[in-house]
């Protein structure tokens, strides 16, 4: 006998969440286990109101279109259920005949989706409960990468391309303020923009590694003294060495997950630009915070992303049907060349919670650079970028 | 007899700055009144310096990607020549045998140009002097629009693209701060962005129009009430009743030609998001700065933005090749339809100095929108932008 399909999106929206929504959906679909597919309205707070899109009768031609669209197409939360809430989430997925729940975005989803599945085991509830992976930051454990990943870093690698082109006009310090709250890869990714030995970012700095005011400086004035010019990418998740977020110094916005507010503010650029004035002779210091078009900006996606975003969404609606009751897709790269990528159920308390951090590897010694190693990891995901030339 | 050449680039770098570098360079180069094409780096300072590129020895597939680079390939300069600065420059035009001179820039260029070829005059020197528009914040007297603003504008609107989607999918209101100093076309840019009744960006705020916080507050909460979310477009020109620029509060730098930095730091976003923390019950308000990748981003850049910024150096070159001894190249639309346009010489004093602004026609009434009229007008030099669909 068919049962429904339920599905939303959680946390920060992605370029391409969309691709696993319709992933997901359109594979859902032509399931004999199966019946109608619904959408929840942003995250668990549409399960709880019971405000559903069915995505069954949205034509194959519009869910296409769905899927190249930046953003979260069903809306997202962020809202960690209590058990009162996990409870009420029962009742209306019994009452709407729902079988299959999915539910895409980071670390702090799959663990949503582990408690809904551990709620469901002891209701002796028959319920599947897939989480599908989601962020930006690609911290999420048992993954290579994560979807969402590589089309902000094509973002960023892109912004370091024409900024430093910029910067190589005017010269002076520039400071370029990257999503990514405790993992690095995202800041790490504008290293993609480099295609002359001289080009930028000069100097890049990590959650994974203590950030120093003194050593920032020095490193500064250095790369200054070198080229006349710096540029330079920040996380907004550096940390002092007691591991407290800079940026945490001008926010007071906290999540139900605990997390911190970093994004939606220029304060930590200004902080470091007027820092840098202060502290050295240089005339002309500048901060950018890239901000929400990391993750949003249409027509930039990584067609790789785009492709296993989709993928990740059909592979996690298989792995249902097939029989498993609960689990995350993790993608695994294959270590033979060309690169290629399998799908794999891991079980969801594997990624939830706990955050992935660059490896050692990736990092230099000194902590303001990445090595070679992070690029041959990087640049298969971000594709091929723009070809530049200049005359200094 | 065959006299020099000499190019040079100012001010702030745009997306197709190059483009009429080039089509000046390579025009230059079929020309059989002209010897040697010299580019003086980061703009008048490289004259002084005699710091130069022979771009006769570049080859026409390098200059062609050069063309597609964003930023000023030459380097750029902000500084405003003073009458000694004159003197020397034209001791080392003289000594390079130059009898043709370009400056790609905004008014502030048009300006230095037109105070060189004061001089010039006054020596009774033969030297050409030509300006070459050029400013994302399309403020040049005398032209349609400038080469450098559709390709800003078409950044600007992506991002509103993007950004609405990010807004839609978790609410609470959104501040974008977009370029322009004194001229608003940039920000009002945005407003392309809207493919549907409910899109953002709901409200626009350019520097034309005073800018009061009380009824900014008073627009955000009735946008909010209608839509659950508020998506807002603001320049960073913006200025009180007294004509002060409120970005003025936060920045202490101003540079020779009397401009007072604005742009390189999130603090007026920080500023108006504050604001509306502490006069509304909304609970997300964020803000974002889009800073420098306006001007630079590359792979973005309008075609007919593109096209236009080659023509109008070509046209620079061909107008002083055939007598006339100083100008600027005025883009100029026609009337009939299909979009199309001609390069027209003026009198430098014509574009020098003063700045264009938005017409009343492009402003609504309560001065916190745009109106059709200049969709009409912008849409054309944008070009097709991504589609997008969603489900909310």
């Amino acid at each position: 006998m068919k049962t429904n399909m339920l599905i939303a999106q959680s946390g920060g929206p992605t370029m391409v969440i969309n691709q696993s929504l319709v992933g997901a959906a359109l594979t859902a679909r032509t399931s004999k286990a199966i019946g109608t597919v619904l959408g929840a309205k942003h995250g668990i707070q549409g399960i709880l109101d019971r405000d559903f899109i069915n995505l069954s009768k949205i034509s194959q031609s519009q869910l296409k279109t769905v899927a190249q669209t930046p953003s979260s197409a069903l809306g997202s939360v962020r809202r960690k259920p209590t058990t009162d809430d996990c409870n009420a989430i029962f009742e209306v997925l019994a009452e709407q005949n729902v079988g299959y729940f999915f539910y895409i975005g980071g670390n702090d989803s799959a663990e949503t989706v582990h408690i809904i599945h551990e709620a469901a085991r002891k209701a002796k509830s028959p319920l599947r409960c897939f989480h599908i992976p989601k962020t930006i930051d690609n911290d999420l454990r048992e993954n290579d990468h994560t979807p969402g990943f590589a089309s902000a870093a094509r973002f960023v690698a892109c912004a370091f391309i024409g900024d430093d082109l910029d910067s190589r006009a005017l010269g002076g310090v520039k400071i370029n303020i990257v999503m990514g709250r405790h993992a690095g890869f995202l800041t790490a990714a504008s290293a993609l923009a480099r295609q002359e030995p001289d080009d930028g970012p000069h100097l890049i700095y990590l959650p994974e590694r203590p950030f120093s005011i003194e050593s920032f400086t020095t490193d500064v004035q250095a790369t200054y003294q070198k080229y006349g010019r710096c540029v330079i990418a920040v996380s907004e998740g550096i940390a002092d060495a007691s591991g407290e977020a800079i940026a945490a110094r001008f926010s007071k916005e906290v999540d139900s997950h605990g997390n911190q507010q970093l994004s939606g503010t220029g304060s930590l650029g200004d902080f470091l630009a007027n820092e840098i004035k202060a502290r050295t002779n240089i005339g002309r210091v500048r901060a950018d915070t890239f901000g929400y078009l990391q993750r949003s900006f249409p027509g930039i996606a990584s067609k790789i992303d785009q492709q296993e975003a989709y993928r990740a969404g059909e592979a996690a609606v298989k792995a249902a049907v097939n029989g498993l009751t609960s689990g995350s897709i993790a993608i695994r790269r294959q270590k033979s060349e060309p690169y290629t990528v399998s799908f794999e159920p891991v079980a969801l308390r594997k990624v939830a919670r706990e955050t992935r951090h660059m490896p050692a590897s990736f990092i230099n010694k000194a902590g303001n650079n990445i090595t070679k190693a992070f690029i041959r990891y990087a640049a298969p995901l971000v594709g091929p970028l723009p070809k530049t030339a200049h005359l200094l």
